[in-house]
């Protein structure tokens, strides 16, 4: 239980980051934790404003889609958070937004090319965009099937390499080893939109980069033998 | 009378929000409220700063156009919000702002289309622009004729269900179940204007959303069967 | 001297408007004002922070160049307002900023069309750039003849009907009946250049509104018979 | 050693300011200072938040690459920072960010065109672009190769005249007299980089102003006979 009030202090902070950095509108975003050894997830509740969120107010629900634990309604993408992690087996944090320019590169269905070293240094190459759903997929279990379609997307990709994607038509999902780092990641990811769209504008043919700088700077940050930040990191 | 002053009261706030939201320079803006039992409306006086208006200097109009409380001129805008309010029975409050996004496309004379989930959220459709006025209609009776050409363009549309217009060279209206529902309205069209822009530049060849994605993410906010928020919302 | 106090008063305080209003990065912008009675010019100090200027480093200049009082150099661009009061004859304050969407205007040379509602409240008509300086004018009396270029354009516009102009290669001026006046002008400028730039990426066919809006809603602010704001204003 | 205190606390103090002028995303930036007679370098450490950077946590490296003080990590940019002081032998301080609008360039390849009289105050001329690092260059010795690039591009270009630089798929370098001076710098080009990216947007044919201009802008700031600021500037 006091890892329980751990897990929820993060998830409610984590979501109060989401403020802070510019990334909703409204109560637009949602950030959710896992604690896989007891196989429950602790969530935001649904349309409650961020900063009248209290952690008695967070809902607790097991991965097969249980509510445990709290008297509000979750997120309504609360399928989509569980089905991320039962398939994702690595990732400890998700967080959902429709922060202005992922939203945007999503609404486009244009995914996100490694254009620099910024992109490279924390996503190890393009950021990809789902396909739409089918109407069959939207109206039986629509947030579960939003899960399905990234998880497809990510049968030949890396999740731990890329820690987020563009859903078509409705905005970003990232994740990470914990619920702040998954914010954090939805952070990166806006500001490599915006950028990426700056950058499109100023040369519409601009390639991404090589393979080569790309593997640089994500293993200068990320790789055994990076040397970005302290040792402790 | 106290069901007045807390109509007051609401008006006065919600036009405060109008710079907290980001959605007004300098006094370009302005929020209404309507008491339909009583027959009356309240709105922001003309020219005074948000910072500085105070409860007693709001305006009290009757419907058919009496100024019936309140030293000051109303908002220029009077007659426009006198002209909706009369033509759409159920709405209960009223914005209008130049806001940039949605001026810009209002000027550019072009409709929002539904890019994504966040404009179906909350507006089943494309958000429409108005015709421009002719120059009979803006030699006499300009405000009003400003409200007549929105109620014309929703002879087929349902504003309930499209809780905003862009007016032709001029700028955003937007409405609501009150004076805090129609802000509200005019920050989220403001945002879905800010995306489709965004979107727009990224793919210049874009589709609108089919209307099943658009009635699933509408309905799930507002419909009968609605699933987000809490239950008591 | 009451007066010239309350003309230095107002100077600096509408100098620290520049940053409140976010026309300005680091020292670039100036506001002054005239007391024609007296034949002299309140200015900024060249190169001083806003947050740091106080009232007795302000500079008097006469109208035809002296410096009167203060011991500090004068803004440089100096000569291109005294060359503007002494051709503008019911200006009473002038602001100069190099604001992002303006600036970005006169770089591009392109005078800003009235596209809107917002324009024409407060511009009867196209916010015109100047011609370029020739190699001559730049090298002798280089800001006195940018004032001179400015003078030359209005030779048939009304400066008390359009309250600024774009310098070509340099940035936006802008005036009105004192150093407030011309500080909100200045700001205005800037929030109808942003609004046009959208406008023209939204529609690149876009045609400007005609003379019949233009002078119904500039009449309407500014004419013998406004209704905008409160009698007295 | 009192000099030395004095230089980690301009280090420290420039470093805070990369936030307050909003350049920086998490820990993306960082700001360097040198003491020429004493052969050293202060440097940020690598992957500590500004608000949290303390004084004794910067890192002194020698000019040939030894750390002398320090128990953290430098910034991983740090041979590139040592690279530009060996072969710029007047600059007294260097800022590297991944701010937005330069960036955004860097990764468009494109370099800034002398636009307007704001770029030629403080650039005398094109700001460049470096060409991309070949594999081989990545692979071993990639801070030190981002220098050479640098260096190798103003072989004949005066770094004193052109205080910043562009690394194609990376982002901004600026240098200056003194730590703040290049932060100085690095928020001149980002507010530049915005303004050319608005003026191309508005006119893709437009041209760079000529060398007149820019001559009498540079000189105006910065030659024997500048007559901006105040004297003892």
């Amino acid at each position: 239980m006091a890892l329980l009030y751990t897990l929820k202090k993060q998830v409610l902070e984590a979501n109060k980051q989401l403020e802070k950095y510019g990334l909703v509108t409204f109560t637009w975003g949602n950030v959710s934790a896992v604690d896989r050894d007891e196989g429950i997830m602790v969530i935001k509740p649904s349309g409650i404003p961020y900063e009248e969120l209290k952690i008695e107010q967070l809902v607790v629900m097991s991965l097969d889609g249980e509510r445990i634990e709290g008297e509000l309604n979750p997120s309504s993408d609360t399928p989509t958070h569980l089905y991320l992690y039962n398939n994702f087996p690595k990732i400890g944090g998700i967080t959902h937004t429709h922060s202005i320019w992922a939203t945007s590169f999503a609404q486009a269905k244009r995914p996100i090319m490694a254009l620099g070293t910024t992109h490279a240094d924390y996503f190890r190459g393009e950021i990809p965009c789902t396909r739409t759903l089918t109407n069959e997929e939207i109206e039986k279990e629509y947030e579960q099937n939003t899960g399905k379609i990234i998880v497809e997307l990510f049968n030949n990709l890396d999740e731990n390499e890329l820690p987020g994607v563009l859903v078509a038509n409705h905005g970003p999902f990232s994740w990470g080893k914990d619920a702040f780092s998954s914010v954090k990641n939805a952070k990166i990811l806006e500001t490599i939109a915006e950028m990426a769209y700056r950058t499109y504008v100023l040369n519409d043919n601009v390639k991404g980069i090589n393979d080569f700088l790309i593997n640089k700077h994500f293993l200068r940050k990320h790789g055994a033998n990076k040397y970005y930040g302290q040792n402790d990191e």
